[in-house]
C-alpha cells in the first residue's frame, strides 16, 4: 500500500545502503495477527482514525483481545454496537471506560485532543423524531469522538414544519449536517433544501408495516428533490458520524 | 345486489300482485352482455358515477361500442389512457368529442351539470414537479367530470418549500388536496402537516434509480408521519379523482 | 407556517403600532422544546386535532411527560400503540385514563365533546375476518376521538360473500366506510363497488407466506379495480381512523 | 423410467426368451435426438398429451422441424406463443393449420377427438375484464384440443360484483373454473367461494403501477381466503388449461 | 346468492301465494351473527364443504364459540392450526376430539362418513424430506376430512432421483397427487413429468438464506417446465388438501 | 424561510418605519410564478447555487422558458440529462451554448469564476470501468460548475487492483473522491480503506442480470465495510457532483 | 440411475442366465425405507459421498435413526447445522462422536482416509471478519470430511487490503480458495483477482440494514467483475466445502 | 501485488546492486493507461488467462482500441457480448476474426493451443432446453479459448426426464459440468444428483411472468438439495467457461 514515490524512496534508500533489507520488509507490514483477527495497525495513518471495533457479532473475548491490541498502540480504544456481556466484561479491565447506554458505544482508555484550529468544525445532528434519537447519539458519540465539536436537535420531523423552520440559523451555521430519520425520511430533504453544507442521511428502522425497516425512508433519502444529500447504511450512526469527521477533516488539512 | 328492504318490499309487492314476476326479475339485472364485455348499468345508481372505459387495453372497437353503449344510456361516456388510435376513431364518430392531450382524457356526448349546491365543493391538486402534471391533469379532469371544481397548483415541490408554503389560504380553502409526487414523494406528508383537509397521495413514476418507478414515493406516503392520507396507486391521476368527488359528494348527501 | 395575509395584518398591526414587536414575534412560535421532544402546540389549529403520542418506541417516562404537556395544554391526550409498561406508568398518574386493550389505546383526561352539528356523521368500520379486529378497533376509537359517530361490521370476508351483501343498507348509509383485511385483502374492492361513499382501505399483516405480513393485500387494495378507495399503511387502523375524522369534518366546514 | 413391475416383466420376457436384448432395450428409450432438440416421444403415455412447442424463444425453423416430427408421430401438433414469422412459416408448409390470433396458438394436423364418454365434462373460463381475454383464450384453446367441453364468461369482474352473482347456475355446473384475472386478482376468491368444483386461478399482466406486471394479482390469488383455489403462473393460460383437462381427465380414468 | 333460475321460481311462489313472504325471506339469510363472527352457514351447500377455523389468530374462546354452533348445525367442526392454549380449552368441552400433533389440526365431533362410490377416491401425498412432513400431515388429515383415501410418500427430493422414480407404479395410480417441498422445490415438475394427473405443489419454508422462507420453492413451483401443476400458498397444506378433496369430488357429482 | 432574527429585524425596521409594509412583504417572496413552474430564485442564497433544470422530463419549451428566466437573474444556467431536441432547441437561442455529449448535460450563459482562495479544493473522479464514464462525467461537469477543481481516474476497477493501488499518491492528495462504479460496487470500500478524505460513491445500472439495474452495487456501497462513504441514487452523477461542491464549499466558509 | 450401456449389460446378463432376474432387480434399488426417511445408499457410488445429515429441522430421534443406518452402511455419518438436543441424544450413543461448536457440525464412527495421492490438494478458506469465522469452519469441516487438506485465513476483508494482499503466496498456491463475507461482500473479487484458481464464494448474514441478511453480500458475489467466481447460498459452508471436495477430487479421478 | 517472498528478493537484489532502482520499479507497473481504460497486462500471470473485452456497454472504437493493443501483446483477443457495429468494425481490421453470432463472442488473432497434457480434460455443457442454446454456446466458446475441450448436451430438461438420465455415462465422464437452465431451473440440481464431478449452474432469463427474468431459476439454484454446485449470475455463460476452466487447469497444475 506503499505509493510509488513511497516506494522507489525506499528502493533508493536500500540501494545506498541507508536502509536494511530487514527495516524496508517492516515498511510493508502494518497489520498483527492475533489468530482470529488481523489488527489494522496501519488505518491511523491511512485513514486518519485507529480501527474500531464492531462488537455486536464478536464474543465478549475477542472484542476485549483485539481492544487491549488498539490500547497498547493508541492509548484508546472504541468500540459500538456493545452487547451488555461485552461491556461487563471491559468495565472489569477498564473500570473507568465510558458506556454510553444510548448508542451503546464504549470508549476504553483516553481519546487524544484534536489541536484547537479544528475547534469551531460544527456537526449539528437532527433528528425527526424521539425514536430515531438512539441513532443520532450513536453519530453524535462517533463524530465527537473522531474530534468534531458536535450539537443535537431532537424531534423536528416534518409533521410539524415549524420546528425544523424556526431553527434556520442553527442548520445555516453548521458545518456539515446528519439527519436521522425513519418512516418516509423526508427530513434530510427539506433540510438540505434550507442550507449549503452538505448533509448526511441516516434511515433509521423506526415505522412499521411499508416502512419495511427502514427501506421506505432508504429509498427516500436516495431519491432526494433535493441536492447535496449523502445516504448511509440503514441505522448506520456510526457511519455518518464517520463521514461527518472525514468531511471536516478534509477541508482542515493542508492539501 | 339489492338490500333485505328491498327486497322484501319487492316480494311483498309481487305478493300482493302490485308486481308481475317478469318486471320483478328485472330489477336484479342491471347489466348488458355485449359479448366481450358486460356494461354494468347500474353503476351509477350503486357508485354515483356509470361506468368509466380504460381504454389502454382495450381495441378502439372495443371502447367505441362499450362508449356508444353508454352514451345511449346516460348521455355521455368518459374515456381514461386513450391510446391516439382510439382517439382518432372516438373522433370521426363524435367530431365534437373533448380529448385531452395532456391527461389522455376524452369525453364523449354532455356530461350533466351538477346542482349548484355542490358548486362550492373545492379539490385542490397540487403537483411537486413539472413532470408529474399529466397526473395531475387526469385527476383534475376526473374531479371535474364527477362535478367537482378544481384548482391546480404546480411545481411546489419540497426542495425550495416556501413555495408551498406561501401557499398558506389556498391550501386551507380546499375541501380536498390531491397531491401528485414522485422521486421521495415527501409532499402529501408536508401539505397534510399544515392543513385539516384530507389529502389523497398520488406516487408518480417520475424519477429514477432507486425511485424504482414510483415505488420510492409510493412507500414514502404510506409511511406518512403525517395523518389524515389517502394513498393511491403509482400514476393512478384517475382514481385521486373518483376518490375526491366521492369524499366531496359524500358530505353534501342526505345521510 | 403564516399565510400571505396573515403576515400582512401582523406587519400592518405592527406598522400601526397596534402589536408590539415581541408579541408579533411569539405569533410565529409555537413549539415547546422540552429537550428530547419538541412538543407541537399549533397541530390543532392547523390540523384540526392536537398531537397525537405514538408511544412504541418511546420510553414509558417520554410518554408520560408530552402527555402531561398536552392534557395541560387541551385537557387530555391521546396515545396509540401502548406498551404494557407505559400503560402501567400512566395509570398511575391518571388512575381514570381510558385504555383500550383490543386497540391498545390510551385516552388520558376528557375529550371535549363535538358540537352537536356533527352527530350524524357516520363512520362504519368493516373487519374481513375475526383476527383483523384489533386494527378495526384501532380506526374506530381514533375517528371516535376525533368526534365521529362509528359502527362495527366485523367478519364479513369474500369468501362467504353473502354476509356482505346482505348489509346493503348499513353501507350505502355509511358516510365514510374503513375496510380492514387480510391475506388477499379484497374487500374494499368489492365494498367500494357496492357504494357512492368514499372507502378506506387498511392491508392487515393477517396471513402466512405469500401475504408476506401485508404486502399482498396492500397492493391488492392500491390495484383495486373498483373506484374511490384510499389506502393507508399496513395495520394503521389509527390512520385511517385520522383519514376519516378529517373527511367527515371537511364536509361539514364552512369554506 | 419404467416401474419395478414393468422391468421385472421386461426382465422375465428377456430371461424366458421370449423378448430380445436389442428389443428390451428399445423399452427404455423413447427420445429422439435432433441435435438442437430431444423429442420426447414418450410424454403422450406418461403425461396423457404429447408434447405442445412454446415457440416463443425458438426460432421458425426449428418450431417447425419439431413440429414435423410430433406429426409424424401423433398426427398433429400444438404450438403456444407462436411469433408471426413462425406462424407464416409453418402456413407455408401446413396451409390449413389452425392459427388463433387472440392466444396466438396453432395447430398443425388433426387432433384426435375424444371418445363420447366424456364429452360431458365442462370447463368453464370466466375473465374478469376485457383485457383478461388473450390468456382465457389460451387456456380455452388448450383445455379444447386437450379433449375439453369449453364455455367463456368474459368480463365479470368483482367492481361490478352482480355481474358474477347473477351467473351462479353456470358456475355451478362448470367441473372446472378456470379464472383470469390482473389488477387485485380477487374474482378466483369470490368464485372459489360460490362453488364446490376446483377453480383454477391465472393471474394476468394486466393494470399498472403496484400492480407490478400481475405480482398483486399473483399473491392476492395465493393468499385467498376461499378454499380450493390452485395457482399457475402469471399470464399462462396454457398451464391453466393444461391443469383442467388433467382434472377432468384424471375425474374419468379407472384407476 | 340465488341464481335467476332459482330467484324466479322463489318469485312465482310469492305469487301463487304458495310462500310467504317471510319464508322467501329467510331463502336469502344463511349467516349467524355471533358479535365478533358471522358464521356461513351456508357455505356446505355452496361450496361442499363446512366453514373451517382457522384458529392460529383467534382467541380460544373465539375458536370455541365457533366450534361450539358448527358442531351444532353439522355435527363437527374442523380446526386448523390450532394453538396450544385453544386445544386445551377444546379438550376441556369435547374430550373426545381428535388433536393431530404434527399438523396441528382438530376435529370436534363426529366427521359424517362419505358415500361408498368415492372410496376409490386416491390422493397421494408427497413430501421433498423428512422436514416438509409438518405441510404434508396437514395437507393430508384436511383431504381425509373431505372424504378422500389418502397415502403418504415421504423424504422423495430430487437428490436422489431414484427414490421418487422407483414408485412409478404409485404415482401413477393416485387421482391427485399433492407434492410439499421447500428449498428449490423442483419435485412437483419431476412428479408432474412422469404422471398424467394433476399435481398440486405446496412450497414450504423450509431452506435458508435465499430459499427466503419459501418464495424460492414458490417460484420454482409456479415457473415449472411441466403441465398440469396448480400451486397454493406457502406451507399451506390445508388449501392444497381442500384442493384435491374438490378435484375428486368434482370428478364424482353428476354435472 | 427567515430565521428567527431576521424575522425579528424586519419586525423592528417595520415598527420604526423603517421599513414599508409592501418590502417587508417581499422580503417573504423569492419565487416567480410562470403557470407551469414556480422558479425558486432564492436558491443560491440558501443552498449556495442556483435551481438547475434537470430537463428529461420536461418539453423542450418549459426547460427553454425555465432556463431563460434563470439566465436572465444570474447570467447562466445548468441543465442536467438534456435530450436531444432540447439541445437542439436551446442552440438556436443560445448558440455558444456547451453541450457536454457524454454526460448529456448544458451550460447556457457565463458560470461566474470562483475566488481564488478555493482552486485548490480538488475533487477526484475515479469510474471502476469504461462503461462508468458517463455517469463519472456527470459528476464531473457539475462540480466543475460549483467551483471545484476536477481531475479524473478512469477503469481503475478491483479485478485488476493494482490499478487503483498504484495511484495512491493521486487519492491521498484529493480533498473528497467520487467512486462510480455498477456490477457489484466494491471500488468505493477500496478507496475508502485507503484514504482519509471522504468518498461519495455512485452507483451505476452497468451489469447485467443480479445487478438489477445498479441495485447490487447500491447495496454493496450501502453495507461497506469501510467507514467514511456517503452514497447517492444509481447513476446520480449530478447529485454526487453538488455534494462534493457542498463539501469543499463547507470547508471553506466562515462559520 | 442405470446408463445404458449398464442396462444392456444387466440385460445380456439376464438373458444368458448369468444372472437370475431377482438379483437384476436389486440392480436397481439402491433406498431403505425408514418410514419417514429413505436413506440413499447409492450416493457415495453416485456422487463420491454418502448422505449428509442435515439435521437443523429433524427431531434428534429422526437424525439418530437416520445417522444409525449410515454408520452401519459406510462406518460413519456427518450431520450439519446440529442442535444441541441432537447433540446431546447422540453423544448418548456415540461418546466418542466428534461435535465442533463452531459450526455445529457432528461426526459419529470414523471417516475412513483418503488414498495418499489427493493429499497435497489443499483448500485455502478465507473469512473477511471475525463474524464470518462460523461459516468458513463449517465449510472447512467439510471439505477436511471429504479429504481435503485445508487451511485457513481470517479476518482479511477489504477494509485494510494489505491484510489480503501481503498473503499473495499463501492464495496463490492453494488449489481452491473458499471466501466467506457478509456486508458488501467484495472480497471474493479481489481475492479472483489475484488468484488463477476457482474461487467459491460464500455470502454470510452479517451486517444489518441494507446488508439484508446476507442478499447484499449475494448480490455483489453474483456480479463480481473478477472470473472464475462460483456462489452458494447464503451462509452455505457446507456447500462450499462439499463443491471444494468435487472440484479437488475431480481433477485427481482418472477420466 | 508482489508477495512478500518477491518483494524481499527484489530488496535483496537492489541493495547488492544486481537490480537498477528505475527496474525495481517496473516490477511494480503492470498496466497501460490508454486515457479511456487502464489496460491490464499483468492478468494472464496472475489469472491465468489475458483481460477479456465485455463490449456490450463500450463504444466500438473503445473495444478495438483495447483489442490492438492485447493482441499486441498476447498475439490474440477475446471479446463478449459483441454489438453488431463493434463486429463490423472489428472485421474491418481482423478479416479472419472469428465471430460466434450465437453466443455473440469474437476472437480476433490466434489463441496459443494448451500443452497436450490437458488435453483430456472435458467440460460437458448441458442446457436444459432450446431457447438455453445461446447461454451455452457463450460457455463453450469461453471455455474452449481458455484451454479446454468441451461437449454439448441440449434439452434435456426435467419435463422429460429420462432424456438426461439416459446419458448417466457422459455426465459421469466429463471433469466439470456446466448446466444452463431458465424457469425453476431445477436441471443442476438433477444432474448433481447424479455424478460426483462439480457443477456450474447457470440460470438464464428465459420463461416469463415469476420468472422474473431469471430471478426464479437463480433462488432455485442457490438453494439446491443436491451439492457440489457453484453458480454465477443470470445468463453469464462467459463467467461459467472461465470457472470451469480454471477448475480443469487447477487440477493440472503442479501445486
Amino acid at each position: 500500500m506503499l505509493s510509488n514515490s513511497e516506494l522507489e524512496d525506499i528502493l533508493e534508500r536500500v540501494s545506498s545502503g541507508d536502509l536494511s533489507v530487514q527495516t524496508a520488509l517492516k515498511y510493508c507490514q502494518h497489520t498483527e495477527d492475533i489468530g482470529f483477527a488481523i489488527v489494522d495497525h496501519d488505518r491511523q495513518r491511512r485513514c486518519g482514525f485507529p480501527e474500531v471495533i464492531f462488537s455486536e457479532a464478536k464474543t465478549p473475548e475477542h472484542s476485549q483481545a483485539i481492544a487491549r491490541r488498539l490500547v497498547e498502540k493508541n492509548g484508546f480504544a472504541f468500540l459500538t454496537r456493545v452487547p451488555d456481556s461485552t461491556r461487563d466484561l471491559l468495565l472489569t479491565q477498564w473500570s473507568d471506560a465510558e458506556y454510553n447506554p444510548l448508542s451503546k458505544t464504549m470508549i476504553v482508555g483516553k481519546v487524544p485532543t484534536k489541536k484547537t484550529e479544528t475547534s469551531s468544525a460544527k456537526v449539528l445532528i437532527v433528528s425527526a423524531g424521539t425514536s430515531d434519537i438512539p441513532v443520532a447519539e450513536e453519530a453524535g458519540v462517533t463524530a465527537r469522538v473522531m474530534g468534531c465539536d458536535i450539537e443535537y436537535l431532537h424531534d423536528a420531523g416534518i409533521a410539524g414544519l415549524h420546528r425544523i423552520l424556526s431553527q434556520g440559523e442553527r442548520l445555516q451555521e453548521a458545518e456539515v449536517i446528519i439527519v436521522t430519520a425513519g418512516m418516509e425520511g423526508a427530513l434530510p430533504s427539506v433540510v438540505a433544501g434550507l442550507v449549503d453544507s452538505p448533509v448526511i442521511a441516516v434511515p433509521t428502522s423506526i415505522g412499521y408495516g411499508a416502512s419495511f425497516k427502514g427501506i421506505a425512508a432508504l429509498l427516500g433519502m436516495l431519491t432526494s428533490c433535493a441536492n447535496g444529500v449523502g445516504v448511509v447504511n440503514i441505522d448506520n450512526g456510526f457511519g455518518a458520524g464517520c463521514l461527518a469527521a472525514k468531511i471536516v477533516n478534509s477541508g482542515k488539512r493542508d492539501k
